[in-house]
């Protein structure tokens, strides 16, 4: 039987909203997003996890409190439990987050930018 | 005080050997870890998590006892816990595989094929 993997490109031609991470995979309890980023998010943190970051195409930046750091396309960053971040894209950037399941986008900021979980593409 | 991501391609130039696994971020108890694979590698599954390939050049075959998937640069495939797996290459791909720290390239089989963990680059 043969399988199929999973097209990252493809995954996201199947939707258009921005800040609205799907799911296209599970290992354990991780989970694979992908999101449309563009412009500011909030300040926020996750105080139980890392988070990681790819960028698959365009620019990502991420504020934290003491500095910044600047991505593009084929590059990666892991943000540490707790520290406080503000990602922003100034073109819309595609990236894959890499995070347990069941962690909030907006950490314990809460709020109307809240995204639902679990969406599967 | 401006940060830097880790550039995938970047990594790359700093090894050569294949079947080598370099590690390149950790996240929580994760890791990323960038490895240039052909030829075949052998039988083998990790009995106790599942295991990540995102392929970022060239093509990877993972052989199952009850089938097959072939990956190209931007896909990436989840081999679930404790299935029988062979990866091979017909010409050189370089991978990320994203698999928890510790993890035994040959798993359970052991051998000489077995690389040597915590490689950092």
């Amino acid at each position: 039987m043969s399988e199929h993997a999973i097209n990252l490109r493809g995954k996201f031609d199947l939707f258009t909203q921005q800040w609205s991470p799907r799911v296209i995979a599970q290992m354990n309890d991780y989970q694979f997003k992908l999101v449309r980023i563009q412009g500011d998010f909030i300040w926020h943190d996750h105080p139980d996890t890392d988070e990681t970051f790819l960028v698959l195409e365009g620019r990502l930046r991420i504020e934290f409190e003491d500095g910044s750091v600047e991505l593009k396309a084929g590059e990666l960053y892991v943000v540490t439990k707790g520290r406080r971040h503000k990602p922003s894209a100034s073109e819309e950037a595609k990236v894959m987050l890499i995070e347990p399941r069941g962690v909030v986008n907006t950490g314990r900021e809460g709020g109307p930018r809240t995204a639902e979980n679990d969406l599967w593409i």
